[in-house]
């Protein structure tokens, strides 16, 4: 959001089809982190109206051979690198058709060469909003990249899950199921963080909590304050429940 | 805003309510800082057209009794969490009607239990938008939470005020009204500010400079520097005029 | 971001011109540098529809003397101070006509004196997009300030260029048009850097990396990695090529 780019992106969708309904999901996922860009459209899907055109730039691969995919489910539209990012959300909604945009004369022939998002994203994204026929981009295809959903592991009756992702407020979501948790105590670098509560209120200012967050996955937080701080907790780090 | 909960609100109300109107007022308010969101509020009202919702989520009592509120002044509503935030606003408009929130039905049955601006902030947010009925959202109430507007004390000829909020840029607002500060000099830990300036032009850059802020309150600044960090200057610290 | 003064400026607008369509191009220009804002608007300009009014409020002196511009090029308009921001775009695209924006009663009498982005920019911009005719704004004017591009020095056959703006990711974008560098190889701080390469993926991760960035210019990486951080490199710092 320092730099332009995100308004310059918005700029050529508007050129193109002044009528498209634009929502930031997110600019602020780590440029090379695609479990973070995974999870967060994994959450956002299913909280958009039908239609809704998820537009996924986040790509370190970004002027190399790998291919951009348009992907329909039964609800919404994806354009992505194929590098992963979209694995978790098809995971939610399986992906009923997949093309590879190759059609060039669909881009922009931009300035410079690294520029994606601007160059071929947008005016690819505003076209098919004005109508463009998905046929058009580019031939069908059968596989896409994928990154592994990280299994909670059991070890006799317990169960060793992960820290998938630290949000901005230092929370740590897991890949522990709430739903799964019932009767266990959750624990961490080898210090007990209690049962599941149903809120961060069921302890003091300053506690350690664990709440079922917004994906339905446990998250590890303290009350009013910072997690990951201050429990140097990180990305794989394993949580025991 | 790095995490695409802002993002995924705004789904939940385009779902609902594909015409609204939606405007980011602030995201960046520190987690638990309710005397920032209530300044920014007040600071804001005024300026949007009439029949604005204002949509207010920062609630560090997320998931515990405490109760959301909607709220009408003479020109506005609110959605609002119980805890105080509409206080400095209503001092400037005062509130009309008073309800609490309590209708589930206008509810998401959200995964997770800590979600409430995409599970139930959104969702009433876009049916008010849609025309429903507020007093389907829940019984009349009269009272709400307030913070005190700290007031400015008097020691003889003297006003001692304080740090409100330190803004983005390292501008410390205090609770000294600019119209209360002709003839007068302004000291900060035992140094002579000079007296309210007309612009930061009126001094050399890097020296401190008192202006009258965006909200009528006096601002301690540096030219083209950072007071708060050259000052050590905090929340809560005493301004001496 | 962090405070409400961007979302109070288009609270404004929208008061004023409900139909207006918003973008935000950047809000992370640091307050100060108006070479990284007239890099941000001259890489920005050709990519947003005809027509488009471009609000630029980085403004070291607001509250002094310095002008307000309205200026028209052959496809947008644009509000700015009068301090150099326009420079770089009107290069690409030279203004053809310029007035000063004058008629107070165009603006809003707000509280307090430092905030012409609300107070002035937001209802002249609103007043315009409804029809508001530029000779209301205030007499025609034939100069503008402007800010030189820094030139790129010849040694020999060597070129030497600059660094003109560090961006988010660490990116250093200079001076130096990608379209001279055939055939050479670029230097920084006595290392070689190689030729422009055609992406990111030419090279190995953690290495350093030159391409053509979005603007046309020649930009300094490490692929999935902060050139800025790893070379210590600052604006104006020399390019060797």
């Amino acid at each position: 959001m320092r730099d332009p780019f995100v308004g310059i992106v918005k700029g050529v969708i508007l050129s193109r089809s002044p009528s498209a309904r634009i929502v930031d999901l997110s600019h602020g996922i780590p440029p090379q982190d695609l479990r973070a860009a995974a999870l967060a459209l994994r959450s956002a899907v299913d909280y958009f109206p039908e239609n809704t055109l998820f537009v996924c730039v986040v790509d370190p691969g970004v002027g190399s051979q790998r291919r951009i995919l348009w992907a329909r489910s039964d609800r919404h539209q994806f354009l992505a690198p194929d590098n992963g990012l979209l694995s978790w959300a098809a995971a939610l909604r399986p992906l009923k058709e997949l093309r590879e945009v190759r059609n060039r004369r669909l881009f922009l022939r931009g300035v410079g060469s690294t520029f994606h998002g601007r160059d071929r994203f947008a005016p690819v994204a505003a076209q098919l909003h004005e109508g463009l026929e998905p046929a058009r981009l580019g031939p069908r295809v059968r596989s896409f990249a994928r990154i592994p959903f990280p299994p909670v592991q059991r070890s006799g009756r317990a169960l060793i899950g992960e820290i998938l992702v630290v949000d901005h407020f230092g929370n740590a979501v897991t890949n522990l199921e709430s739903s799964r948790l019932k009767g266990r105590r959750i624990r961490f670098a080898g210090r007990d963080l209690g049962p599941l509560r149903p809120s961060y209120s069921s302890v003091p200012r300053g506690s350690a909590v664990v709440v079922s967050g917004s994906l339905g996955l446990a998250e590890l937080s303290v009350r009013e304050g910072d997690f990951a701080r201050d429990f140097a907790a990180r990305v794989g780090d394993p949580v025991h429940a």
